[in-house]
């Protein structure tokens, strides 16, 4: 039996990436794969309870190091519980969010040092890395219009454009930096031309 | 108004922290100090929520990676919310454990990578550092029958003497190598010879 693969989907709000995430599951599926879907931050109990932690409100307000340090937390569980024995399993993983968000959120949006993200990169993933990361790409207006619609705009969705435009620079620059591992669709046009290219790359990558 | 002094308490269990902390104020404040007694995990809303996350038990288990991340969230938490406004305000703050506790118990204690926590140390604290730390000191079998006569053994403390002698020795081995931060007190002998020895560094030191 061999091990799964892991396929993590990266980009800014409103990219469509939960619909996207089933239409992956579905292709997998009906090519005998057996998949797990799951989403960060979160994704087993104890992650799903930090997630609760980092998305209310404190009087005190939370601080970019304790956000980036439970995020990281989170991030540790759920490998430990939930994607690395599914892998070991045999069956593929596709994870909503994943490192590359730390680097694009916490870092490039909050102004987190991108060495103290490598540091916790190191801690948590040692030398683990998807085996593809799919960056929906569209610009931040656009995105956050969408999100907005759909009534989704949490802590992290409700922030400025500016800051939206940094996140998106972020993931870009990361796609273009590794690109065996990442690749990046146009996510503005209408959902099934979306979906048609998400096919396409799945089709050439897996 | 000068800064406030930050002051930490470090051991093993049974050490009697609790205790010396309440002398430790007492004599600062007959000194004219304002005094903060906090403690971590915890210190803030959101470091004790962090606390309760890590003490209670996890049907998953929780891995060395997370626990020590959530420790570190709740330190950046207690920091930012607690300890840095007391300082700055004049207040002195004593702190029942602090960063020596994260090498003892997660490094030496369940093996994490001491350099994961140096850099999880650069990340929340910087350059802060305690102005006085001091580490009372016994034999962990004795600290455990201290802490057991009291029903106070929690997740941490229901370890074994083996783990407990690795985290004694590091909190010897740190005091040993910052003897301008850390001042040892043997704390197995009676609880007023301990008060006793404790105050003679306080005289001596602040």
């Amino acid at each position: 039996m061999s091990a799964g693969r892991f396929i993590t989907l990266e980009g800014g709000e409103g990219a469509g990436k939960s619909t996207h995430a089933g239409a992956i599951r579905d292709w997998l599926q009906a090519r005998g794969r057996k998949v797990l879907l799951t989403r960060e931050p979160g994704g087993s109990p104890l992650a799903e309870e930090i997630r609760r932690v980092v998305l209310q409100g404190w009087d005190e307000g939370m601080g970019a190091e304790s956000e980036v340090l439970l995020m990281f937390a989170a991030r540790a569980a759920h490998l430990r519980a939930t994607v690395r024995p599914a892998l070991a399993a045999g069956q593929d993983v596709v994870c909503d969010r994943f490192i590359d968000s730390s680097y694009a959120y916490q870092g490039a949006g909050k102004g987190m040092d991108e060495r103290h993200i490598a540091a916790l990169e190191q801690i948590v993933l040692g030398d683990f890395r998807a085996d593809l990361t799919l960056v929906f790409d569209l610009p931040p207006e656009l995105g956050l219009g969408r999100a907005r619609g759909r009534g989704e705009v949490n802590r992290f969705e409700d922030e400025s454009l500016a800051y939206m435009g940094r996140v998106r620079d972020c993931f870009l620059r990361r796609a273009a930096a590794d690109p065996a591992r990442c690749v990046v669709i146009d996510a503005a046009p209408p959902l099934d031309e979306v979906r048609a290219a998400l096919l396409r790359v799945l089709e050439a990558r897996l």
